[in-house]
């Protein structure tokens, strides 16, 4: 199944997408009142059948909005950098990466987070204040949604803990993660992990057959399979189940390909009114608007 | 006030800890079946008046065990590396930071994460496999926590914004930090963020006058002051929220002055048996002991 979160006459609402038809099946009587309704869906394990049953109402694309499939995320998105051999490349290239230890290739993946907070929907505009950045970049990629709370899982057996995958920006300023050493700081603006427009179960998306793109104003600057990661998803869920815990809901953005706007000399930043999509194969597509305010209010 | 959460005759209860006299006061028939009191506490901004009149019943140290004061925690930790001078200088000299973009000490503080599933209690093992990691290291901290949704906020007006101290340790595979690159993997570990053993409000202790020191079986390794960070708390909340916002329940672990591991020649990592302490003024006291294991079992 294809699950989201959809806004029809005014009202969020729980759906089953039938992406192929362009329409959502609205879910009706079940889950009304959880905050998180696909987080539920994951850990108690729901199927398809239990959520048609509640189905009431067929709708086009066209009289919905696309939310991000999950209301708040369980905790910080887990994030690959450089997976991607040539992207591995046009990064150290750019003179952006203060953190190298030394080959462009790593070789062991270099996991880093994204704020809880920089969560944000498939057509939110991504905004910041030049007085805090002015080199703005996108990062389409593919995110890996984890099913099971599991500990210590080999390769053999890792897709069997993946509940499914989504498509994700992991929208980075460039100039606070080179200044600030470790990438945290600049993966973790508010609204820079658009997410969705809908998580489709494992059963739904042949992995091997994932096709990742990414256009700005229509320009198309990424456009990779997903097999061509360094490493691989199951080696990404061993890598980090050999340290810790991971948990229903846990997010694994895979990294993203060549193509980034500080892959172009001189640099491509984002710009004031951009409009970046990142799709990929099964997956929908992000479509988010870039908007540089004046200054952000303080709290 | 001191806020804690204990076992006491088998049963978890929050309590108000009287330090100077060894004794806390069991809280009753308040927050009894709320999952993360502590954290309900600072969402609602409920003050000591409100417990105190639930106090029930007057316990020693000695009749209670003392647990994380979160049961779980928001998201990820917010940390900070290299913010003592002298650490940084340690760590640099060390060759395990594969990241250092030239100068040791930083000119901009360098944040990174732990996994909320490394949460470990004040007495709880900290536990690990050879097979993972050979040089697991103790780094003792100052953890601010956030007392309120805020963004943008200036250091002037920063510590408004805080709820108040605790001690944790900032447990660390140096390997696996050394082999991934980003550090957030060798820090995340299960049981490598002992927390507590209560939570001090603001009001409470000085900032000015914490002092942070570290013991591995009675030996004193780190002994310094937190007016030795090179970003002080209210700067790190200030870069913080100036990316992002901020939760209530958020932690900032504020960094690990000079004396870790691997600051010896050769290095003295911890050792199976090994007992850590991790004290400061106001906070309490950690004690942790390392548990080596043969294997982690698989999920």
């Amino acid at each position: 199944m294809k699950l989201a979160r959809v806004i029809y006459q005014g009202r969020v609402r729980l759906a089953l997408v039938e992406a192929d038809k362009g329409e959502v099946l609205l879910i009706d009587g079940l889950l009304t009142h959880d905050l998180n309704p696909v987080r539920t869906i994951i850990e108690r394990r729901m199927g398809e059948a239990e959520l048609l049953s509640a189905a009431t109402k067929r709708v086009r694309f066209d009289d919905i909005t696309f939310l991000s499939p999950f209301s708040e995320l369980v905790r910080n998105v887990f994030a690959v950098g450089k997976n991607y051999v040539d992207h591995a490349r046009e990064f150290d290239a750019s003179g952006f990466n203060a953190t190298s230890g030394g080959a462009s290739v790593p070789s062991a993946p270099q996991f880093f987070t994204k704020a809880t907070t920089s969560l944000a929907g498939p057509t939110d505009p991504i905004v910041y204040s030049e007085a805090l950045t002015s080199s703005v970049d996108y990062e389409g990629e593919v995110g890996v949604v984890i099913g099971r709370e599991c500990r210590n899982v080999r390769q053999e057996s890792a897709l069997d803990q993946v509940f499914g995958f989504v498509a994700l920006n992991d929208v980075t300023a460039r100039d606070l993660q080179r200044n600030h050493g470790q990438w945290f700081l600049g993966k973790s603006l508010d609204t820079f992990c658009p997410l969705g427009p809908w998580i489709a179960t494992i059963d739904q998306v042949p992995i091997d057959a994932i096709r990742l793109r990414t256009w700005v104003n229509d320009e198309m600057r990424q456009d990779a399979p997903l097999t061509d990661l360094i490493f691989s998803v199951p080696k990404l869920i061993e890598t980090l189940s050999a340290v810790m815990t991971l948990l229903p809901g846990d997010i694994i953005a895979t990294g993203t390909p060549v193509g980034v706007g500080i892959g172009f000399s001189p640099p491509r930043f984002l710009q004031d009114g951009d409009v970046v999509r990142v799709s990929a194969t099964g997956l929908g597509e992000l479509k988010n608007t870039v908007k540089i305010v004046e200054a952000l209010k303080s709290a």
